[in-house]
């Protein structure tokens, strides 16, 4: 499956500033990219933008990271990819098995401890009362994001950066990342290893159902490897484009600025392509203002 | 200066579990070793202590992590270092500058983050109420330092595994783990990069203070380097053992068992050795009672 | 200053539910009240609105309580007052004294103590640190109330009916419950009686600021008596309408409904008449949908 | 029944501070009590105990609450009574129906909302996934009871001043306070009103279990009156001696001072007396040190 995912996101800096960006694909899709997955930073006041300089790192869990010195007005961060991706669903791995602790890789074993929005040391006796009975593997991991789709409710406007998954389970509402964590927590209690996701995820083979954005989920170790899930959209969906993998939110923010930075335009889309370079038709249709600009 | 570091710690499992372990020196001091750093896990049933076998494997913050299977029953977990260590109390590096964000290193960038006892994105006004006139740098630093030491009391009774830094900030009340952790959160919110440090800091060349624990403190980035402070014991020290460093105490448990695991007995010394290998003596004297076992 | 306050607010209910309102002018206005102060309930499905029967209590705060069971579907509370209140703006009594604590009325003691959204305990030392230096009474009151309104911002869509006096310091963002929360927990930390207010401030004899709403600020007992204050719109003002009194915001809900409850319908309006009945314009105009129903 | 109640609690004040005491026996209590229910508040300083004045009223929840200016130096708050109560363990009403919130009477309403540590707003989806399924009334009420007696362990040491019934919920642990705190909550949450009460339960009929403290229970609204609920000791105890009652703790403090205030001495005990006015034996005896001063 081919799709072609971009994003143009601006802010307007009152000062200079600097600023970290998680806005690559992950190195793991890297095998898939038809087109260079280049981010360009812009500074767009004056005639003409001027690009900025932008230093690259991976960071502590293998992100690809950027990082910039902002100066003070209009900052533009774009790009576009084309890129090759498995055109099959989420896998539902129902006979994986958990591995006991003591097996787990090491560089596993940082996904089941408390971060900053998923308060392990807090869920202890909930998940056990909730979760204690289901058979470990994936019964466990599905009754968990299975639980958590059906108890919060999603809602825009109840979004807050400081949101923890024990503010999530009291209050029962959301959004993506909010789901997620809930649903992390539960299942590092229960001993599985499960980190967060920040990527793409747009309408693909599905009926059109808005303007995109950037989409949390989460992913559990289970017979060795890591596999995908989503406690906000509970069915099997293709065309996810991973861009960073963390503990939580706190470690994969898209962009992070050590001063103020107002978001003035988002735009994020990701959409199949066919083989010829166009848009694959919606089930239902897009709407006319879908039409991506440079298409 | 040489130290004689040594622990004897004794869990009863009522289930055989999973255990991890952060009980050796940290790599950054091996070369001060002099005798061997040997975790020595075993498991005292029956007639003779039989030794368990335990994994080595360096943690995401390059630590010496062990992870072994326990056995139900009891478990001891015992280490003796001999090690030479810098004799001087910490610098107090007064001109050191603080780095613009852009110009740190990419892998102390994470010590900027909100993690699980630093709220960072709870702090960032109380920080600049408190600390925005200060100037960067160490005094920025020594001003925050200072603060909680001022403000905070300790008391062992109040220690929990929860407690966040909010909760300390609110309550003004805890064990060293917690003084370091809003000093850690406060000094991360004007972007220094902070890491928590668990070790041991012995009575050296200072009168007696009771019996030994392990202790927390934190590191500070300044003019390129990692700079040791102490929130809890406001007075440069000698004869810090650095264990495991990481973002908080979520990261550098001592142990970690993955069921229930009862604290049965617990021994920590860590005390200055002559060239003789004699305990030197301390201002004031040591009770008897401290004559640690085996030397 | 004569003033018509009025409501008209529905609720769409999938099932039979009990209802609570505070929907009257408190008692002590009730000397003003020039046309008779109405809570009408009624039930808009089918031809005609059917009224319900409503029951009236006074509350522990002394507040005008209402209840009635409210069948399912939509369900309109309606009102309309006139009444003649005090056209002075809030009093500053610059040298209204601190009473100490054994002075106190019994009855106004509860107004020092912690409560749901106000946590007295936990504000100890950030009311020291930040008050302990100020002069006892209304300067003290004062220096609480122009920090709050200094540091808090106001944004309607940070509004959640679980945000705490604790919540408001660290996001430092909030609607005018908010502000007043945190004030008030601030103030009974030094050991000053502050009560929450429910009421109306319509725009009077200022510019015209948007549709109408209820709004909420606080009393502090100096002198002998309550004083208004009002850490959101902190200019004093004329042409309140109190409603209700108590600890804080949990005490003094507009509505509780005992099952869900779906707003539908929100209009409410404060405004000054004059001696003929009619509208007072506003300094700048008043735009032409602000034409209350019914006038 | 006849129990002897009584009290000695002795602080250290470093400087004059006005205190407030809940030291009494409830009103509804005094029909019972045979020899008067003083409060006698002393202050220590110099050769002879000088009695302090000691003002008394009504709280707004209709407990007999004591107001007095304690000099700085040592204070002591004796009292003892000797009254007749119920000698019927705490009724287990099985068929006892749940009102409909329409029809409880007002002045109970208040114990169905949010307070300082139950925060009802946060417990709401909790509780219905815990109870929802369970038949209104007493059965509600003994299914929240049990549960919160099942799942928290009994623990002196993790005390503390701010624990929340969300606190209480998460960690698992905690004194009588604390699990009457979570019981109240989910039972409010279920539209049954519960109400604190502070008082004191003796070892009484049952062997001896240490020395003597206060103790926290609740009531509940069923079938038009309250009846005693202990989350606690999850066993119908006759001998409770109810002093205060309120929406949580927050209300009914033993003591509260406006300004430090060490404990020195605390001493609190309630035996049973037989007709003669003897210690009536408890089953397995009764330590020696128990002998009451002056009895």
């Amino acid at each position: 499956m081919f799709l072609k995912s971009e994003f143009d996101i601006q802010f307007h800096l009152p000062e200079a500033t600097p600023m970290l960006a998680l806005l690559h694909v992950h190195p793991s899709l890297e095998s898939g990219l038809m087109t260079g997955d280049a981010l360009r930073v812009e500074h767009l006041e004056g005639e003409a933008p001027t690009e900025l300089l932008v230093e690259e790192f991976l960071d502590a869990f293998g992100n690809r990271c950027s990082r910039f010195a902002a100066p003070a007005g209009r900052i533009r961060l774009s790009g576009c990819n084309t890129l090759s991706v498995d055109a099959e669903p989420d896998a539902q791995p129902v006979l994986a098995r958990q591995s006991p602790v003591e097996d787990l890789p090491p560089e596993v074993l940082q996904f089941l401890l408390a971060s900053r929005y998923c308060q392990v040391d807090l869920f202890g006796g909930v998940a056990q009362d909730l979760f204690g009975y289901t058979l470990p593997g994936w019964q466990r991991v599905a009754a968990i994001r299975d639980w958590v789709n059906w108890k919060v409710a999603f809602n825009y406007q109840t979004a807050r950066s400081t949101k923890t998954a024990m503010d999530v389970f009291t209050e029962r509402v959301g959004v993506c990342r909010d789901f997620q964590h809930l649903a992390i927590t539960l299942t590092r209690c229960m001993n599985i290893p499960a980190r967060y996701v920040m990527g793409q995820l747009g309408d693909i083979r599905i009926p059109y159902t808005g303007p995109g954005d950037f989409h949390a989920w989460y992913q559990v170790w289970l017979d060795g490897r890591w596999w995908n899930v989503d406690a906000r959209h509970n069915k099997p969906r293709p065309g996810r484009v991973l861009m960073a993998v963390g503990r939580d939110a706190a470690d994969v923010a898209i962009t992070t600025s050590f001063g103020r930075a107002d978001l003035k335009h988002f735009y994020v889309e990701s959409n199949e392509l066919d083989e010829q370079g166009n848009l694959v038709p919606l089930p239902g249709g897009r709407p006319a203002k879908v039409e991506t600009p440079g298409v």
